[in-house]
């Protein structure tokens, strides 16, 4: 059990120091790794597949909504990203450029795709010409770059992966139900499938995306009590239409301007579930995206048919619909524990001589820790249960940490003192001015991470300034 | 029927001008797009939905042979790709160079991926430490920039999607079989999903990848007679190992360098697919690729019940695990029966108020626009029959066509006629010197295709210099 002890000893606790636990959990959970480009990381394959099974069920999702995949190109002309003003000034700080091509310099140099508006519009541009074109519902997996100065694994890197989906419509009541309904898919997702709650909501003007409208956003609450912005939908109106030139003929034969949406999730998604539901020996993983979810764990394997009952046992819990693995490394019983554990798989199955003997198994859970002995016949019926209890139960657990960690502030003392001495969100009203915004940032770090759709009247004056108020805001630190 | 003949004129033939009639099916069968970056081209949804089905088949073929997948960063500091000689030789006169983050010029810049070997073996070097590191099988889906001066829609393009593939292995044989193992996957892959036949063999020095010990090709040949390299698959024996200083400590406690192989097939595949395939009313998808399989048209659909009963149609195929579209749109069917023939839906049914009544349905392949009647209850059984018939078909039209259009030159004279009057594959014998592989080029345009594995013995001496001749080569005019 030495072995053992080291391995989770080489992780900080939570408690001790919670930016270092993450980092320790992402590196021996084997998820990235940092790599010699500055800002960027290396997606390992325990890490990636998780990033592949987010990307599969979501796409299923998009496209039951009837999204469809294309490619744009990931250079966009620096002319092309000036066109929409608002836009421009957001990300024209942030962008990498492209200067020379081969031994060339270029004409006119070209950006790294930072998000891609502009392309769409200029491709929007071209395609739409009458209402029957109309919708369009496109949707991109990609990577983006961002010249961030502050890197962190997954949750803010120089190049990240994502999906942006850029629609365009007829009319702004049809571009406003988009961007609910993707706002409401994301949620979904993210509650259904990651087991993470979130809090839907629309984003103050100060923290709107470039040239949106109307930003929705879904916020989620992080094991340490700070905010992660886990998905965004933006309505943009009619403004990059009227900038680029997106017309169609409708039906009455007029010209008339389209109106667009875009909405996006990225990697950082895998940063929201480490911090969701990781404790001090590592990942825990929620059972619907675990790219293991059952570890098979032979005792004694070197005892005459222990491995092979156990490789019998995988089978049969893949032939279950069950992702599984048997570890038949030459490693010791403990340490195969401790690595199932830090690699957050959701339940490990244990099994030694005297078990099989029995026509037994121990199913020990990874959230829990829960142990429940079980026929060996009856594993492949009982695990996928399991599962799913397991599923549900870390839903719920997030769910009580989010409700236990969320306040309401009614004065500014009050807010001032709870940000001061307690990490969550913090309920309170708002006059809807800037001003307040920023102040309140000032004097606590805390900014407003969105006017939620379930709005709640506290009081009937802002928290800052005593004026009246316009909505509540949750606000909180973020990452 | 005036729309109908609209469509099918406004593409040339292939006879006429074969380049032509390819950017004519690209752009009507709507799979891809112009856009205002230079040399970049836009996937549209008909086109990306083709590459989504190549990827989920090869990916699931990758990970049986125990394949993971990871993400690398984008972009390779310039002192990386220079490690190893031969490789940056290669690759730096058509990389893009990345050289201001943000509104900061970068104290070293840095190309977009044109190739990912540096970055891999970067990250190997401190992955890989024991024996019991190794193998290292990853594999990316990703995107590279590569500078070309002329693009062709999927054939060469600025930017292109592949997958990219980097080994790292204990022995030179272990890295040799892996060589190989991919370039059958990638014949396999070719001939049983993309209906594709392809020529098996090994590049010439001349031909060979940058920085590798040998690169095996699968070489397919189109339908205008010229060559298109369709994958390859490299080892790079211990070179990059050396270079990069990739070592890892054996059971026998001794310090060894690994041996590497990397292996790749990207979107051109996509151009295989229509000009091996494709006639003068546009695409013909093999049934396995083909995003959708059946379409279904409604005759005189508005009469009552026809919809009704198509839609009916379009669900039972669907449950029998058909992709399926019911083309309800108000276009007449002479124009949907062209629409359903330029995009190469491989079947399209066509069903009337006579035929409801008589309870049967028309089936039309689109490979050879045989029509078969059949009862309406049967569709579902007899479908999928007749799409696993157009496959096999396909791929057996295909093949006739090159065996067709291979030729065997014995001398010169031979060589530089059957180059000049037939389109095809030239099989030769090689002396094994560049020289003639020059001289070859500069007569007659046609390069070393491969070095097939399937060696004949044509004659005793090199079809050009007349030495003793050490292969029989594959020649071609190229994409």
């Amino acid at each position: 059990m030495a072995e053992d002890k080291k391995l989770v000893e080489a992780i900080t606790s939570m408690k001790e120091d919670f930016a270092q636990w993450y980092t320790d959990v992402c590196k021996k959970a084997e998820l990235m790794s940092y790599s010699s480009v500055k800002g960027c990381m290396i997606f390992k394959p325990a890490g990636y597949a998780i990033w592949e099974n987010i990307k599969n069920e979501m796409d299923r999702r998009f496209k039951e909504t009837g999204v469809e995949n294309v490619y744009l190109p990931m250079f966009i002309p620096e002319s092309l990203l000036e066109v929409e003003k608002d836009h421009v000034e957001g990300f024209a700080p942030e962008v990498a450029w492209v200067t020379y091509g081969g031994l060339n310099p270029l004409q006119e140099r070209m950006c790294v795709r930072p998000t891609s508006e502009t392309l769409f519009c200029d491709f929007y541009k071209d395609e739409i010409q009458s209402y029957r074109d109309l919708p369009k519902v496109y949707n991109q997996w990609c990577s983006v770059v961002r010249w961030e100065k502050e890197t962190r694994p997954f949750l803010r890197s120089r190049e990240f992966l994502w999906q942006e989906g850029h629609t365009a419509h007829a009319t702004a009541e049809e571009a406003e139900a988009r961007t609910q309904q993707m706002l409401n898919l994301y949620a979904d997702f993210c509650e259904e499938v990651l087991a993470i709650p979130v809090i839907k909501g629309r984003k103050t003007d100060k923290e709107k995306f470039a040239g949106a409208e109307a930003t929705y956003t879904i916020e989620a609450l992080m094991h340490d009590g700070k905010a992660l912005q886990s998905g965004t939908s933006h309505n943009f109106g009619d403004g990059f239409a009227k900038a680029f030139g997106i017309q169609y003929t409708d039906k009455d034969n007029k010209l008339k301007y389209v109106h667009q949406t875009s909405w996006g999730t990225t990697t950082r998604l895998i940063g929201a579930v480490i911090m969701t539901h990781g404790d001090d020996s590592g990942l825990v993983l929620p059972p619907k995206v675990a790219p293991v979810q059952v570890d098979v764990i032979p005792i004694m394997q070197k005892k005459a048919g222990v491995l092979d009952k156990a490789y019998e046992v995988g089978q049969a819990l893949k032939a279950a619909g069950l992702r599984v693995k048997v570890d038949d490394s030459d490693k010791n019983p403990g340490w195969k524990f401790s690595e199932q554990e830090m690699r957050g798989i959701p339940v490990r199955v244990e099994m030694g001589p005297r078990d099989i003997e029995a026509n037994q198994a121990v199913i020990v859970r990874r959230d829990t820790r829960e142990k429940i002995t079980v026929s060996i016949d009856e594993l492949a019926d009982r695990i996928p249960e399991i599962l799913d209890t397991i599923q549900k139960d870390m839903l719920e657990r997030a769910r009580a940490h989010r409700e236990a960690h969320t306040y309401t502030a009614l004065n500014y003392d009050e807010f001032k003192d709870t940000a001061a001495n307690k990490a969550g969100f913090i309920k309170a009203m708002w006059c809807g001015d800037q001003a307040c915004e920023d102040k309140i940032k000032e004097d606590t770090t805390c900014t407003s991470r969105c006017m939620p759709f379930a709005q709640e009247k506290l009081s009937d004056v802002c928290v800052c300034c005593g004026k009246p108020a316009k909505a509540m805001v949750y606000w909180g630190k973020a990452y």
